[in-house]
């Protein structure tokens, strides 16, 4: 089944970064696993005195030497690369792998985007206008918007209705309509790409006790019930509004296969508090498929390729693994 | 050591809820390992079918029988018992026994007081002017709104610096002030009553990233930092503000003993993620030990003290382990 998909794209990152060690790292793992093809879109000098390489010139050529070397679809840093040094001379090699890799993602060449972290002060400082890697892939696809966070772990999955803002802006912007358009992209996704036939939501409560009849804060009335009963009305299976501090324990979480959370902590505490090493971070409403692994560029430990990498593979492992199984489902749809 | 001490006062708590059959099984439990020895603040009749019972008078008789029989202390329950139908006419036996074990600890002849749940809407219907088991706690003591909250489980300890309220209130009620009061609250009790010489606090953040610089809120720099900046001053050892979602991990963890938490939900999710259990209340601040299970009346599953209780006695079962580890410590420092 993963031998028929088109090859996972996974980008350069920040050069200075874990991202070239990450990639030399991912593919020695996974070229004897058999879970996954990709191909890196980097400079090919920067890991070839690690492992064998392959420069390739299209996504196509990836499978067939992926067992014996990385395939690498070249893309050139400027500038000489020093781990633990971030250069913006590099920055626009980092947004042209990005560039790259979505443009095959969209032409089906690319089953879907992984993404190696980067450095936002270092792509603003050469004039990248984005806040971020999210917005930029849905500018990218023409979506801008339309892009929502998921995080997932082999425990638990959550959707933040409200993500990089503070929390009193949270509150502040939370709708039903949000609540609503959140919930029916994660429903979607869930049925494309990761197999579940009827996806059960779970939606939290945003107070304490899921505000207790109004006791404790009024928006599970006003804000949150109305969005679950405008999902149900659509046939979207959900309950809620569950009281926060519950609804992540060892108990309830069989219970759902996402949890719809109002604040980004709220999603990203008991996500992390389970399990810090293999959460991965979904892109969806988007029409491409795209994970990254759920840590940063990591400068202060970043070394020379040719040492084994001081951080933990798992995550990057995690997002190509799961942005395959999603490729997979979506191809199975589409036959 | 433990048999020096004072035996822990239990009350009786719902006598419709679940609190008559953990009251069973823990002297069960407890008869056997010696982990620690207590007398029932409860009404003899609700029991003494299920297991021997020897009504005692005085506190101090309780270590002498525990083996055998389980001490009550009688509180006559006035109204019929019937188990998951709770009735107002026994609200005063549900708030003597709570009086009854406050006093007996202030004066010093229970170690700690372990309460078992109390339904507040059946309390208010009597006419019981406080919102929970802790402001009445706090008032008996003669120290309302000195009371603080923490939730000890084996993993975590936490402390929110603001609890019953909704979001939106706990951001517009958090100050500099309670955050210094709150931490150096539970910094005292560590070293008092845990045995720790040099407690390490880690004081939450309030946004996504800890603000990140300001750019998602500034909390953190007009609220939380001038905090730990008193706290310092005073000698408290304390780190922060950490960024919420990460500080919870198993790798972030065991770098403090405490996590002072801005808002209820930032505390409670990841103790609850992590263990719902065994986890404990414990309230600081008041000259009294007093700890409780995290859990309700249950009345949904409240049976026959007879048959096998359905509701989990871990919780119980930690708080009165906990109650009885504290008492110890605080003996030790008198002595």
């Amino acid at each position: 089944m993963l031998n028929t998909s088109a090859p996972l794209a996974l980008t350069l990152g920040d050069p200075a970064g874990i991202g070239p060690q990450l990639a030399v790292e991912a593919w020695r793992r996974l070229r004897i696993s058999g879970e996954g093809t990709f191909f890196w879109l980097g400079d090919p000098r920067l890991i070839e005195q690690a492992v064998p390489v392959t420069r390739i010139e299209t996504p196509e050529e990836a499978a067939t030497v992926f067992a014996d070397s990385l395939p690498v679809l070249p893309v050139s840093c400027v500038a000489n690369v020093s781990p633990g040094q971030p250069d913006p001379r590099n920055a626009e090699a980092t947004i042209s792998s990005i560039r790259l890799a979505v443009e095959y993602a969209l032409a089906g060449r690319a089953g879907g985007v992984v993404t190696n972290p980067i450095a936002k002060h270092i792509l603003a400082a050469a004039g990248f206008p984005y806040p971020g890697h999210t917005e930029f892939l849905a500018a990218l696809c023409s979506m801008p918007g339309e892009e929502i966070m998921m995080l997932a772990s082999p425990q638990l999955r959550v959707v933040p209705a409200t993500v990089h803002v503070s929390l009193r802006k949270a509150l502040d912007t939370l709708t039903t309509d949000r609540i609503v358009s959140v919930a029916s992209t994660a429903d979607a996704a869930l049925k494309r790409d990761f197999g579940l036939v009827a996806p059960r939501l779970a939606i939290a409560g945003l107070n304490p006790h899921a505000g207790e009849h109004g006791i404790m804060g009024d928006e599970e009335i006003t804000i949150i019930q109305p969005a679950i009963e405008r999902l149900r009305a659509q046939g979207i299976i959900c309950q809620g509004p569950m009281p926060p501090d519950t609804m992540f324990s060892v108990n309830a979480r069989p219970n759902y296969d996402v949890a719809i959370c109002m604040y980004h902590d709220q999603a990203l505490i008991p996500l992390k508090t389970l399990d810090m090493a293999e959460g991965v971070n979904v892109t969806l409403g988007l029409p491409i498929i795209r994970t990254s692994p759920d840590h940063g560029t990591a400068f202060d430990i970043a070394g020379p390729v040719t040492e084994t990498c001081r951080a933990d593979v798992s995550s990057l492992l995690a997002a190509i693994r799961l942005a395959g199984e999603m490729s997979t489902y979506r191809e199975g749809k589409r036959s």
